[in-house]
């Protein structure tokens, strides 16, 4: 009897690991309907999918991160049984790099592409923080001009209308990283005829005003000068900018016209001299003219000296996409949705595997801030979609009940037959209630003798329970309907359209 | 000077990880579109879409890979920084388990869910053969009802048709495990009063029958009775059956007669006496009789007690859809297709979780598989879909060019500008060309002074080119038109139209 014994089961813990989670019916959906209105965009403007695989080796990902506000993301990484270092891809830029640096020959020069799926970041959970989130990405690699540029902030505007966000309640604002550095050269901290000349100091300007939006002007200026202690008492080094040089600086971000051309001559005022700042100005009045041109006004696609995340990645034109309109935070207070997507010209990043510099473009929409987006203007998730439930009424008659649902999926009809054990038909109806059926098919033996079965509006059904209160209201609004068992695609399909016509 | 000189750099490889690879364009298309139409008729079907995490914790995994054909499968393994150990899924019926053990008090009951996407296995990459490629399953998880297993193989024979496969080009073969334990009984291998007596043999057994489609019936019998040896002299030893006993387990899997009623026949002849044998092949007459009341005759759906694979994993019904249609090898010679779909009842993969046993059945759809066949019967891959592009004649007008593309668009044709160096115009017809594009659009000064463009059918141009010997021809079938400029969305359109019917 002992070899018999088993020992105490030590069971698994049915979770996900910390900050991973799982996407149920609807949001898997409304994700995907999403994705394939981005992607039709995408494709009507002459881009072409590439799935890459979601494991790279260590070494080609690199560590090119261009999210500050993520600044100690990490990868999930392994070694191989060969002892090769691979790793989860941390977003799509990376792998579209080394994709493009290994068939470069035979993709078409330029190469728009793009990319959608999950990416991973091994960094510390929080409230809405996951480690797998998606991405939505569109490039152009292999052209210099700033029509590229100009294209991608004309898709996304057009994106942002096909999913949904009217126009007006979106503006995608372009900057641009050669207006900083001709702005830094007036400064005095770049000296085009020695690259290397205040480097930090260059560099701790553009890591402070990344930081605009989370230290305000004040706590930018005072990280352009001497230097700063935050709230827990840490000092940060101040780049030692003058007031003279950091107001040259402040300026930059507060250039801001009421249109496009006022505020490219007020940036061209702050880059007088510097031949960088002036081309970086000139790229940003040809984007406001090709924009022009194809119809889009300042209203959906403008210059702002504002934007400056990212500044300290690109190399060029900087864009991101804000929703402009207000919702309530977690303290009630109103506030902008903000940014749902954001990108620029980069021109290292295939540089990396082949030494030779390819001019790059792109955009990434942040998907599950859009759907959010989307939710708070209650564009998606309203509609029930559960499908028409037929009951069991007599276990053994399965086969007539399965020959119901064929008929109706046949017909288009999203249908099932309940399937758990049917004795008790208060919980073949709470099923349904569950499933958000909109209606319910009976055939009890007596039904099947007359040739007929009864269908039932739930909807209704439950909307009569909640308000009527006399039998005889029952009878002059039922919600539950005897029909010929020949009718019953026809009799079905029209409660569906009543019940969606009354939603 | 010594400061600046670099270390000499060493380059990444711009490779995937063995084993991974890149899909690009019309693969990732054909693919997409593909698990749309199997989504569709899941969806009609009444399941739900369930996209769990890529990661879970290496314990709520388990062992439970049910694919003998990969044995040494193993999973992308690492540890978290807080010593946790987490793992890519290997397939989509483990995180299944996962994911119903933690919400099955909010899940509906019985729960038909969906899933799609990549998995990952930590195995030797070969021909063909990837470390992470795509499955799509339909499952349901608390159903005990064979209702429930004929269900899945109806909706797998609709699959294969939404997808291009024509009817008698396919067939869902459904066993049972039931009638394999019953044919165990009566060959003396399964005491029900002693389920742990003869263990060992019947393992031997299940594995033995699970090798049929590699070692021949003549192998088999050689591991149902004493051993075999191999082609590389290693010895496996047998179950040590008496050729009566193999008799029996032979005759279960070539128990197949000329249809459903005729099989369960002589199925129930082989397990005459064995309670579990004989409620296996009630299943199996069940599931025919549900078929049949759906109309799916033994053409589609059949049962066929010769599927064995993955019979030694499930507890009840199994089925496999197989494609009927011949291939040529690679050796050039004539085969069968064969599987792209598998699956079957399983009973025991919440347990773990919980402790209780909750009924399960599902299918498991081997999408490349499934995409190489429709290539193979040439239903997927041969339209063109690249975009019209619009060259560049001066590129000063770029604001031009993009408001021609701008239109093209907006009336929902796929377009584009050149974006690359327009110096050399040869090169962007050449680019044009890379991207199949169908159309060109020209628009020199003079044309822009005349108020035409000229459009270029590229398809006609090819054929022409290779076709045509002299210039009076050439002049008689014309490949390029002028047209007025504002005609240009219509003409476009009508251009792509005759290319489109002449393909």
């Amino acid at each position: 009897m002992a070899k018999n014994r088993k020992p105490k089961i030590q069971r698994p813990k049915a979770l996900p690991p910390k900050g991973f989670r799982d996407y149920f019916g609807g949001e898997v959906d409304e994700r995907n309907a999403m994705l394939r209105k981005i992607t039709d965009v995408y494709h009507r403007y002459g881009f072409d999918p590439l799935e890459s695989s979601a494991v790279e080796t260590v070494e080609a990902l690199g560590k090119y991160l261009p999210d500050v506000d993520r600044p100690n993301a990490g990868v999930f990484a392994w070694q191989d049984e060969d002892e090769a270092w691979m790793a989860l891809r941390y977003d799509l830029t990376a792998p579209l790099a080394r994709v493009y640096a290994q068939f470069r020959n035979d993709l078409p020069s330029p190469y728009r592409r793009y990319a959608m799926g999950p990416v991973w970041r091994n960094e510390k959970p929080g409230p809405g923080r996951y480690r797998q989130f998606y991405q939505c990405d569109a490039d152009t690699v292999g052209s210099g001009s700033v029509a590229a540029d100009a294209e991608i902030c004309a898709m996304l505007a057009d994106t942002l209308e096909a999913v949904g966000i009217e126009r007006g309640d979106y503006v995608v604002k372009v900057n641009n990283r050669k207006v900083l550095n001709g702005v830094m050269q007036v400064a005095g901290v770049l000296n085009p005829d020695d690259p290397e000349m205040f480097a930090a100091e260059r560099g701790i300007v553009l890591r402070a005003i990344d930081k605009l939006d989370r230290l305000g002007p004040d706590g930018v200026r005072s990280l352009l000068g001497k230097g700063r202690k935050d709230d827990s008492g840490d000092y940060t080094d101040g780049a030692g900018l003058s007031d003279g040089q950091a107001d040259v600086v402040m300026g930059f971000m507060e250039a801001k016209r009421c249109d496009g051309a006022a505020t490219c001559s007020r940036l061209m005022e702050l880059v007088q001299g510097s031949d960088i700042g002036t081309q970086g100005v000139n790229e940003l009045e040809t984007i406001s003219e090709l924009m022009a041109a194809q119809g889009y006004g300042a209203d959906r696609i403008d210059i702002d000296p504002s934007v400056v995340r990212g500044l300290g990645y690109y190399t060029g034109p900087v864009y991101e996409a804000e929703l402009t309109f207000e919702i309530l935070d977690e303290k009630g207070r109103k506030r902008q949705f903000g940014s749902v997507a954001g990108g620029g010209r980069y021109d290292d990043l295939v540089k990396r595997f082949t030494g030779q510099e390819v001019p790059a473009t792109g955009v990434s929409i942040g998907v599950d801030r859009l759907l959010a987006a989307l939710r708070e203007k209650g564009r998606i998730g309203s509609k029930s979609k559960g499908p028409v439930v037929v009951t069991v009424m007599d276990r053994d008659r399965m086969g007539d009940y399965q020959a119901m649902v064929a008929e109706l999926r046949n017909a288009g009809i999203r249908a099932e037959v309940y399937l758990g054990n049917p004795k008790n038909f208060g919980n073949q109806l709470k099923y349904a209630d569950k499933r958000e059926s909109p209606v319910a098919v009976i055939e009890g033996g007596d039904e099947k003798e007359r040739g007929v079965v009864q269908i039932k509006d739930l909807a209704l059904g439950a909307r009569l329970a909640a308000e009527i209160e006399t039998a005889e209201e029952w009878k002059a609004q039922p919600a539950q309907k005897e029909i010929a068992r020949g009718d019953l695609v026809a009799q079905v399909r029209a409660m569906i359209a009543r019940a969606e016509g009354q939603a």
